[in-house]
């Protein structure tokens, strides 16, 4: 039996103590937007380090400092760098994961314990927050280097590793970490790097493997009103004062419209419209309306034409509004004026837009609007993250080896996309490495991702750990 | 010493154990609106019927049945009635209270747990949910009888009691109980009342008693808007399809104007305006906008007129944004499409205002505004709870007996005002026993009900409990 079938029979063949090994990095509840669950963070940070080092990859745990969140100091969690070959005859591929992962609550409408990884024989879906993005994928490479190991196959290439634990909450510290060891040169651990690997997004259907050559950034924000000494009594204040839920509601409306479009004026205006060629790629990709309604589980599709929800997806800003804190949210009729509340949105940033050259339309236009509300309640517009958008050359060999790969597993040509969420990580490597970055995504367009009932499906973990490793052995053999 | 000196020395001599009976009420979480706290709210009940006992209160504990609630079935918490003399010779006074609270939770921003009774020694501050509404006003009771029974005094009176636990939920039950007793004449327990007397409201500020003679109606709204099966990741799907909390925010923000204009057309256009005999009225009240700013706790007065304000409070509706329900509500970045959102609001109602008059108009507006959007999400309007409006005569005898009463222990005349809450019980029992209805508050205007850092302080609860006592000498006295 030649090596590679080895290997993917290994795969198969030990499915069952990946899924083993999924479970116990889901139950780390290492939501890093949350204070109160940093601790559970780093714990998974040393989790991870400790499988990599049983797999002999050399690590260090790098300390990024404390960051101010929620008005504590807290501690970083750490980057995990790691190194795993260093034969000068072989590429080298650096692949970067998070291991942090997005908030969740059973009473969010999970049907299952979110933090409890929970298989479904029927169709084979692995349920858990984390499943998918992006401890799903950060456990693939593992299950490819056990199975190296075990067959004592000779890895292809030399491997790299950069995980960090705030990829959810603007990888704080992050970008500095990276641009310090590539300053050191031949010392840093980035040293003689050929190209870069990310599996942190998603099919764009539930059928077809998908290469993904650019991203959309993200500009977050909170627009903060307050009046109020605390919450009133909406009974003994109503129509006596300015109300902060008031104005926010006014602000937040005149955000977006229903279609799609930003109407903080020079946003939408920033990006050029698609020309004749251009279009043509979306016409091209295999994709329908059914999909992104069968994905949201609803027939909410912003257009019935599949090139404009495509382009909606990949090459257009979006902005979404994503709740208030410091209202009122339970069950039940409570009858309060909040004293100070928060409306959360964000923009997903296409080229040439940038944080810097947005957020200054951003507040300007909200000041503007707020001033016009004549309220004596006080607006702060907070800036709470963002990075760039990132577009490549998805004709690179990176991409034909990954290309390759997946027409052995999946005896298919995937689809080359444009991802509609932000990694803004994928740019920092881009610009400060100088080679060339592949999205190879792992799961698939309905896996819920940063939504309830986040899920991998048993297949795409599988066949997706088989596809991680035949990639490297194409781009060892281009 | 003359029997009421003895009584109010009493009630000062037994101060600190007053306010622990009040620490345990405090301390069992009887949130009414909150289906996992029903239990709570029934021991509650229990709680209170055990002290009344203790004092030889005849009581019963009525079974209300069961209600439907966030999903589940639940058995309503008792309704307690109670009988204390049967002297023909006296006259019979009707007493209101209820034992439940709005829900509460340290992270909305209380200084101390809000179910431990937290005195602040400088200030004489009881801080607690439900110290002033409507704990306190009901052990004020208490205390009276007590001492009564202590310094073996007659109570001058006959008493009755009727006590509920969903008053922040809609008084589910309360009405048909009333209308029922009524309806067995001298069989039922409000046999022979001639007054009611209904301690659950506040000073309009800081330092002069009050007799409330009218209150605002409600009724309350959630908006809820649905499209997606589950929650979406904004990257993914942002621009892609119709998102519930755009539509919501745009229906919000069509609610009301920063001035309390409310824009639902034909709601504020059914109040007529005051003519210069009523403007007079608010003029004499002991008022300024200093009064309404420190009780708010900041600088956001809707009018610098003291009679604007007075009116936004007393004599015209008004209408709240408390907050939405299914959206992304706690700290941090959450970079979520919220499935399903019901956004929260009610409507303080003033006559000739009903729930059956205003609702129609709600509806068909915000199904109009929605229809506007063109968004393939879906609407439903959800009408939560409601109450009339109440106003009545302040010149009669249960408010002289008030007012030489307030006389007695404050030493001042007192404000003569109308409420801007909501106690629908109110119309109730001044339409079904066709007797007067006293309001008579114990706390102040900056108690904070159903906000953060609900307080009753100390000299309120003491000389409150002297005025309940000496209110109801002077009915006997008249």
């Amino acid at each position: 039996m030649p090596a590679l079938d080895k290997f993917t029979e290994y795969i198969d063949t030990h499915a069952e103590s990946f899924i083993k090994r999924l479970s116990e990095a889901v139950a780390i509840k290492s939501i890093s937007s949350d204070a109160r669950r940093r601790e559970d963070v780093i714990a998974m940070g040393n989790w991870l380090d400790g499988e990599l080092k049983k797999l002999d990859v050399e690590t260090k745990l790098v300390d990024l400092g404390t960051q101010v969140m929620q008005g504590q100091t807290l501690q970083l969690p750490p980057a995990i760098l790691g190194r795993l070959g260093s034969d000068p005859k072989k590429k080298t591929v650096l692949i970067y994961g998070h291991y942090d992962v997005q908030p969740a609550l059973l009473s969010d409408g999970w049907n299952s314990d979110p933090f409890t990884l929970t298989v479904d024989e029927a169709t084979g879906r692995l349920y858990g927050r984390g499943s998918t993005d992006d401890k799903g994928p950060i456990l693939g490479w593992l299950n490819v280097i056990e199975a190296h190991r075990s067959l004592k196959l000779d890895l292809p290439v030399n491997l790299r590793f950069c995980f960090e634990g705030m990829e959810e909450n603007g990888s704080e510290g992050l970008d500095e970490l990276i641009q310090s060891e590539v300053a050191k040169g031949q010392d840093g651990w980035f040293n003689g790097v050929d190209c870069v690997c990310i599996s942190d997004n998603y099919w764009l259907n539930t059928r077809q493997p998908a290469l993904t050559y650019g991203l959309r950034g993200i500009t977050y924000f909170s627009i903060n009103i307050t009046g109020p000494g605390q919450d009133l009594h909406s009974g003994a204040f109503g129509r006596t004062v300015h109300e902060p839920m008031t104005d926010l509601v006014k602000l937040m409306s005149k955000l977006v419209d229903h279609d799609g479009k930003i109407l903080i004026p020079g946003v939408d205006e920033m990006v050029p419209p698609p020309d004749e060629e251009e279009l043509k790629l979306y016409t091209a990709i295999d994709y329908s309306i059914a999909d992104i309604e069968h994905a949201a589980g609803g027939k909410i599709a912003i257009s019935s034409n599949k090139e404009a929800v495509l382009m909606g997806r990949m090459r257009y800003p979006s902005l979404s509004i994503h709740g208030i804190e410091g209202a009122f949210s339970e069950v039940g009729a409570k009858t309060v004026i909040p004293a100070k509340v928060g409306g959360k949105f964000s923009i997903r940033l296409v080229p040439p837009q940038t944080p810097e050259n947005v957020n200054p339309l951003v507040i300007s236009y909200l000041e503007a609007e707020f001033a016009k509300l004549n309220s004596k309640n006080k607006l702060q517009v907070e800036y709470i993250h963002g990075g760039k958008p990132w577009v490549t050359n998805p004709k690179h060999w990176n991409f034909e080896a990954a290309k390759k790969a997946i027409q052995t597993v999946f005896n298919v040509t995937p689809d080359y996309t444009r991802e509609g969420g932000s990694i803004p990580v994928t740019l920092t490597f881009a610009e400060s490495l100088g080679v060339n970055v592949l999205l190879l995504p792992m799961g698939r367009a309905d896996d819920g991702a940063h939504s309830t009932n986040e899920k991998l499906d048993r297949s795409n973990f599988i066949e997706g750990s088989k596809l991680l490793g035949l990639y490297l052995h194409e781009v060892a053999a281009i």
